[in-house]
């Protein structure tokens, strides 16, 4: 448990920030699935950062090395190893806090939990830890791809912005066109503005993003406690940052009644489809074939370089702390690809579980 | 998997609505803790249906009968298998929608599923397995109360009414005093008229529900994919009708900044303790020791008795479909003890994994 | 952990002794299997005590319970939930022992690790848990038959006395002559010989089971930890009294040269077969195809009436114990379709994980 | 699953034998235990091929790379991520046996399941894949160390060589004077002709080892199927070439009397010991604090000179096949540090799950 995720396609993390590398294994892919080194390549480059200056300046080439489960570029059913190597570490930025409790980090928890802890970046609490996530991701969508499947992630809130949702296909073009991973061009001009704003006044902001999978099929989903949504849920708020997960109309359900929601069914072409997707593709805790859609609220980074009271746990003293080190002011953008990751990967999981796919791509 | 939750306090639950009796396995349960069976009837009594005309006129005494892992009183560290009967089942509700698939309900997903399916009152995705939960539930509460926790919940949305939430002991007082598990008692009036309006017209009511675990250590979580938040989501989310999860400030973080939400730390008697608890008593998805707050939007309960329309499958074609049976037009009310008892078996499981609790309680 | 077994097909067991019922929770099963109450009595009958002057005296019907799971003669693919009562239980037979520790059983172990134990009759850790284990693996077995694997486990050594072991058909036909379970007729009359001489002089005795597994597919089993015949030790290990695993030649291993026992390949009929089959039917953990062989030491009983020196724990001196009660004086013949059910459900669990069978049974 | 080994102390394995590295990942591994390079490195030189003319000429510096988990010379509780390069790999030795199924080995199984294989060197079925082992058991043996437990393999008997068996200190000093791991120097000479005899005829032979784990406390082992025996036979079972796992007597018992082999209690110094210890130190599947005795067979190797009948699968024709390439006449000794790290495994785990250690160590 702890940093393994999934049943059947199954995912183990490991690394810290300022560690040597970070990595991850990928036990249960099927054999005979092509993967080279660019697939990973182009899901990493999307969590990178330093590409705009609403990211961290911290710069990474994050190229990933496969040292095992690959032959004649094909997966061969056998574990999966990638690591990808930490470069651009400045392990200084943290020895003047290494004693003293960042708010709203995890410094205090591990402390409590582990009594030593590698503070320099955060450790294995660093976003940095997501790499190995995008991997896994990467490799989980080439098997939904070779199904059918898609999965993508935008920003549909940053601080006060909210943007506008166009139809799926129009999302996947216009995320491309901006910072900000938002579908909608306009409201993807203020949002920069927003975080630009937080930013210059060493401060952070939160939002929220929305995952979209189309083409899975009916019947992904265990009963009782292995839902299609708790594993969902589980994955997404597994990711750092994340506060809350919603699947659907979500936290709108709250004041609605059930004959204005309830997904009422029809037939098209000799299918049975819902007329509405208010339920985001998931009753009972099994996929219906319509699109699931879930929602995540991050919260703004808590590293920021206003000044803040806390503790230093060497001398048991109250002590003010500010911030150095290159952190991003909204984290909303560069989660995209971490959450579409961990969707993809309970997808792939949820497809081996159910027998839809199998060991072997022939 | 599936049916099973739950790494070293381990939960397997078993059985459908109409079925000859549900029924849960618990394994991981420390030796020597006195049990009786009035410890579980306690719990179960908060869920079961018929209490008011709030609710399902269904009729159980929810009796649970031990069958293993007690003796002379105690646990001896076996599974405890625990069963209750299922009386009042009125198959013959369900025999004229055997083939009409209930909008919002689980009856098209586990038909794509699994082909053949219990259509009595749900069968497995009947709210009626939450009993399972419950009982193991309130063994994972005696572990609690030992360590000194406490894990409560109450509604604090119905509809369009929200109450006022006052303190951890107050709360505690209140929600016995009426039949809406509100802590707000001018607010639990208007949502008890809210919930028969609904019922009136022969419709159903959403609502939200908030989860406050006070007592816990700080330490329990599991980073990176265990988190403590992480499993909450599953756990909470794995109950039916539940579409949404958040922790602390939850969704309310989507516009703010940090500067404004970190929480500061300080130090009281000794012991570092955080001045708000946005974070809802988790960074790094491991406890921090202040109070661990979720909540969880509930969805109007699909079965409500207007006409909708929806697909009959033994002839594949559409139909209209008004639901008979006895259901709750709210579920919110009778979803407070599960919710407590998933949050509370989550608790017990990470204090089994952490090592704050062992195999033998002394 | 602990009380379940399997990844896939699932099997969870409680009970103790003399409880009020022992049982066990099915996860995995196929959707749309037939299963009837006599698939599994019928299994049930084979292990049950009583039969003749070789077992146990204790008398019960064993009849199981089945509480859910299925459906209008079928399974729905939720887990299926059995019991079956204890009956003949003498909890008196145990008072005068209750604090004696009874040699080459696990009063001491349980006492240590857990304070408390069930002392009536060995309490969980009694020969009788294995009812679970034959219930499940009746299920299991109609799993396998559907796909044309049988699985028979027969009485090879029983003290000095060794059988001659015939071809398969035989073995099927010959076991279900003798109460031991030996495919030899001549050396089974030698065998009971041998237990009746055991047990008048108030002993025991020892023997060995071999388990043949014939039609299971090639490809079983993953690696590397996940072996078929790993899991098969651990499945047949956790057998009490079983104190060695061997497959194949097993430790006839020990004195070979490579080029006596390497199984070499052939082709029959466009398949590859091997000439022999020293590997017991695995090589490298996965299945060839051939025969699996696999076979178990079984430890003389350690319920003897003969004097024993031990320790009374209540007043930590020595002292001498004569046990009474009801007791087999060689327990092979009765853990044959224990051992037959251990590996059926180790079998129908890799059938799953292969993808060889999937989760509706058309 | 299959390349994931424990449930608190957990091992992922990776790699193929002529990848570019083979490793691990370590989960669950205690805070605070000082861990250096060189106490990795003087386990992973213990199976090091080259070392005399007894085995593969292969030469590998096996030198350790550790990524993560370790700050300050210490762990910290977070996933250790370990690295060996492969060095001397000649792939070009398996180009005209790619099609050629290898009799006793995984080939025909992989390519069965797969369709594709790594069939440089075996790829995952390798031996080569035990240095992950060798690397996860020299930080459980760290643990197991500080716990005053000390886990010793020593071999018994290669081919017709039996070894007389002296007391566990001698076995510790006895084992590094020869190449075979044999306590006894008489049959160490023995052996080494045995093993040299078998080369110089290009075949290969089979043997037995021990292991000896002294120290753990009573109370190991969970009921009723993650038996300490049961887990133990997993990990030794899934060693590849072995082919038979025991118990104490093991298959010793197949003729014996209750009364002969009971291990009757006895005081000690206030303390419960047994008399003999038939039963391996294990009853009811828990640790009694005596020594815990395994022995495994081991299979010749099937990597021989001497011309094999076998397939040619690119063709599905019958063909002779003469293996070249540099292999172990005799694999017992360099299986000695691989099985003590499996126990070594198994104890740490179990220490976890029992609660006899904890997540820190102070």
């Amino acid at each position: 448990m702890s940093n393994t995720f999934g049943n059947l396609f199954k995912v183990t993390t490991w690394g810290e920030s300022h560690g040597y590398a970070v990595g991850v294994v990928i036990e249960g892919c099927p054999s005979g699935l092509p993967l080279a080194k660019e697939d990973i390549q182009d899901e990493l480059n999307k969590r990178r950062p330093g590409k705009s200056e609403l990211s961290s300046q911290r710069k990474e080439r994050d190229e990933p090395l496969i040292l095992s489960g690959i032959f004649d570029g094909k997966t061969t059913g056998m574990p999966i190893s990638i690591i990808v190597k930490n470069e651009d570490t400045v392990s200084e930025d943290y020895e003047d806090i290494k004693h003293i409790l960042r708010p709203g980090h995890a410094d205090y928890t591990y402390w409590k939990k582990y009594g030593v802890r590698d503070y320099r970046g955060g450790g294995r609490s660093s976003g940095r830890e997501t790499v190995s996530r995008v991997i896994a991701g990467s490799i989980a969508k080439k098997i939904l791809i070779k199904n059918g499947i898609e999965v993508v992630a935008h920003v549909i809130q940053i601080g006060r912005i909210k943007a506008r949702r166009p139809d799926f296909e129009e999302i996947k073009k216009n995320i491309e066109k901006n910072a900000v991973m938002c579908a909608d061009p306009d409201a993807a001009v203020l949002m920069e503005e927003e975080i630009i704003n937080a930013k210059n006044q060493g401060d952070s902001v939160g939002g929220v993003v929305e995952i979209i999978c189309r083409g899975a099929p009916a019947g992904l989903g265990e009963p009782v406690f292995d839902k299609l949504d708790a594993d969902l849920a589980k994955a997404l708020m597994s990711i750092g940052a994340v506060k809350g997960v919603e699947i659907g109309l979500g936290f709108e359900y709250k004041d609605k009644f059930g004959s204005k929601v309830n997904d009422e069914f029809f037939i098209k072409n000799g299918d049975i489809k819902t007329r509405s997707n208010n339920s985001g593709g998931i009753l009972g805790g099994i996929s219906t074939g319509e699109d699931i859609v879930c929602r995540i609220v991050v919260k703004p980074t808590p590293s920021i370089s206003k000044s803040q009271k806390t503790v230093d746990i060497s001398e048991m003293r109250e002590k003010e702390i500010v911030i150095k080190g290159r952190h991003d002011p909204c984290i909303c953008p560069r989660i995209c690809p971490v959450a579409e990751s961990m969707v993809s990967i309970v997808i792939a999981d949820h497809m081996l579980l159910s027998g839809v796919i199998n060991k072997k791509i022939s």
